[in-house]
């Protein structure tokens, strides 16, 4: 076998690159895979190591070690910045050109602040694990400088939590934030009560989840407000400051805004030359392939393509892993002669949690919400879960978070110092001394208070 | 109870401050923790969160929930700048004051390079959870850019890891480094074979763990070589650069090198006003408390003091938790109008792993090496570790790991940009555009290679 393998290049090591790559085994081809990470991320669990119930570890691991096994696969640690589609090459970062003969392009959506980039600082979306950690670090702080607060002002902002985006993201979060108060928290601190803090969902639409069925949408809203989330839904953010947002024209003091709201296409879609949606998503062809490019595809949330019935092929990872199969048959069927086919989204449901054991979904015409949509949650997404190690381990986490409300991540790792400069608000710095503490809240009903207060 | 508790005032959350905390729980005062982070740090187990052993929330977790059921104790994740021993007050970074009736300094050790302050960007050392994931990260990466590296002498170079310093630390670095190039990574890469790794331990005195008897000094270096770590003793660093280490005069290519030879006190020290020992730690009294304030303790790592026979308390973890509890025992005594006593250590032996089953250690007379050493390691450090819930899932971790030679948390989080600013390499930017890749290595030793190679 002296002639050159055809070399398939996939740019991305999420769902639909990974399961491309995946699919691809056995085939007579050299698959050469590329990503600026090297770990594939469980991103629909990526909310649990935002809100510490996971670490980080156990939704991620290094793409490298999944496809240790496939002898035609390779994985490199590089950052692609462009493409030279008439001598088939990938441009990296460091002035390197790979040769492709296919190429795949997976590199995903990023958030979008629609027209307002300054609000990424001040409000962090949930894509990658470092937004993760910085939720969480910016969410455990909160209640740390609550706890220090001597106004009680202050104290509130520090204590409100505002989501804005009722989308599967949103509710998640706002779910997970409303357990973290009530549950995890309690008992914890002398000054404040967690349970105090306030978590507001912020949705434009008029219902939460608004792909799902209406009927999922209101039992989704019954139980965020049943774990003390206020929903409000048919209200627009107009204005995110240092002080909190500005939402159907209130102002809601907070120090802690999170992003869940809006998604565009990975600025590489630009280099790529092909027509792009609103949301910078490139139009594929009913084959995945770009116009007039058949030896190029794009796969996953990156691609913009249509259902049968007109609607948009969602970006939720069962898109993806289909996508980034339908590309690698089309790739072996290109290999054998044969015409590629067109791809078809089969819908195998949606489902999304809100705080611990409550769920909705839809699985075909079946509705589930509660604890048996909670169950088939958990079993779905543990069953995807890549790797076997990671899925015991995740089964563990859960099933001691279950029995005791403990969340075993809650690890805030920067220096003080850091967190201080990043943190929205800027420290005081008054010229006299002052005290260092609120008065401590009266802890028990009773006058008889432990500790001998 | 009208009248106001005495209020003792610990500053940091490691072993040594916690215990005191602890010890004080019921006495008839109100104690008050500061650190600068959230979590109290299983610190003997840092090396393998750094190797990627372990995930850093398994042997770190909230002082907070650590103390959370005691009643008289509160936490304050706060940055301490200075003291005012005259009016008993602790001045925080944020320009406040917290007054202390007694005050507990366990702010414990940093890395000390020698007077080269220079060389801590090019050779990280390992305190802090943040430390630890940076070494991960440099250790990680390296092994992608040698992957990605076609010039043999840059690829060596990013295949070398030195680490300075052969005490407990630069020890059990070395050996777990040693087993991830020789197991972990073995298969997952396609153009370089992780095994041609090289690790140097370097030592400055004749012989590793010189803290230890002569004879597992000896059984230690038996161990390294074993895992094919290249052990130097008698060997001084005397420069480090971008291009690796110069030792006894000669030059070592290496693109990561690790610190683990020198600490130095706290930089709190200094404000105190008391005398210091050479490496800036507090020379306490017997008593542990600092000459003329009767109530000020100093206890842990930053304190200086000499057991029975002159030679020094060291700086390990059993001596900080007992410093600690005297600390709390002497405050107690005080408040009963009763003497202070002074410090005795009580050393129950000490024990270094290197790598994968195998340790050295004495306990009393008794010398232990190898795998019975090992057991009695993971024993000591899991039975340590704070935290049930920690607890059972660093066993689960170790047995995975035994069973498999799997690491678990071997994710690098950091974007590709963040990573090239950091490293200590800067990135070629040639003119023209270069081959992506070296030659793949043969991977079989007959033709027959998979995947058509």
């Amino acid at each position: 076998m002296s002639e050159p393998l055809p070399q398939v290049v996939i740019v991305g090591g999420g769902f639909a690159g990974l399961y491309c790559a995946r699919q691809l085994r056995g085939a007579p081809v050299q698959v050469t895979l590329l990503d600026r990470r090297n770990h594939h991320l469980f991103q629909p669990l990526l909310y649990q190591v935002a809100t510490a119930g996971l670490n980080a570890a156990e939704i991620a691991g290094p793409i490298r070690r999944i496809l240790r096994g496939q002898r035609n696969a390779e994985v490199l640690l590089a950052e692609v910045v462009g493409f030279d589609l008439h001598e088939r090459k990938v441009i990296l970062a460091e002035g390197e050109a790979l040769p492709y003969d296919f190429l795949v392009i997976a590199t995903g959506v990023t958030h979008s602040y629609f027209g307002h980039p300054e609000w990424a600082r001040l409000a962090p979306g949930l894509k990658t694990i470092e937004d993760a950690l910085e939720i969480r670090r910016r969410v455990l702080s909160a209640f740390e400088r609550a706890e220090r607060e001597t106004d009680p002002g202050r104290r509130n902002a520090w204590l409100t939590f505002v989501v804005v985006g009722g989308g599967p993201t949103g509710v998640e979060l706002a779910g997970a934030l409303g357990e973290i108060a009530r549950h995890t928290l309690r008992e914890e601190y002398r000054r404040i009560d967690p349970g105090d803090a306030r978590i507001v969902l912020l949705e434009g639409t008029d219902r939460v989840l608004p792909t799902y069925a209406p009927e999922l949408s209101r039992k989704a809203k019954e139980s965020l407000w049943a774990l003390g989330v206020e929903v409000r839904t048919g209200t627009l953010v107009t204005a995110i400051d240092e002080e909190g947002v500005i939402a159907a024209g209130e102002r809601i003091a907070a120090q802690t805004v999170l992003w869940g709201a809006g998604v565009q296409g990975s600025p590489l879609a630009r280099a790529l030359g092909a027509p792009l949606d609103r949301a910078g998503r490139v139009l594929v062809r009913p084959d995945l392939t770009v116009a007039g490019r058949d030896d190029v595809y794009v796969v996953g949330d990156l691609a913009a393509i249509a259902q049968d019935d007109g609607s948009p092929v969602p970006g939720v990872a069962p898109a993806a892993i289909q996508e980034g199969r339908h590309a690698a048959a089309n790739i072996r069927a290109t290999l054998r002669g044969e015409p590629r086919a067109p791809f078809r989204y089969w819908n195998k449901g949606a489902l999304a949690t809100i705080g611990r054991a409550r769920a909705v979904g839809e699985v075909g015409r079946l509705k589930l919400s509660g604890f048996i949509a909670w169950l088939a949650w958990l079993f779905v997404h543990i069953f995807f879960l890549i790797g076997f190690r990671n899925r015991i381990f995740v089964v563990l986490q859960w099933a001691w978070h279950y029995l005791t409300f403990d969340r075993g991540s809650r690890l805030i790792t920067e220096t003080a110092l850091q967190w201080r400069a990043i943190a929205s608000q800027p420290p005081p710095s008054p010229p006299e001394v002052r005290p260092a503490l609120p008065a401590p809240r009266d802890l028990r009903p009773s006058g008889t208070g432990g500790g001998g207060r």
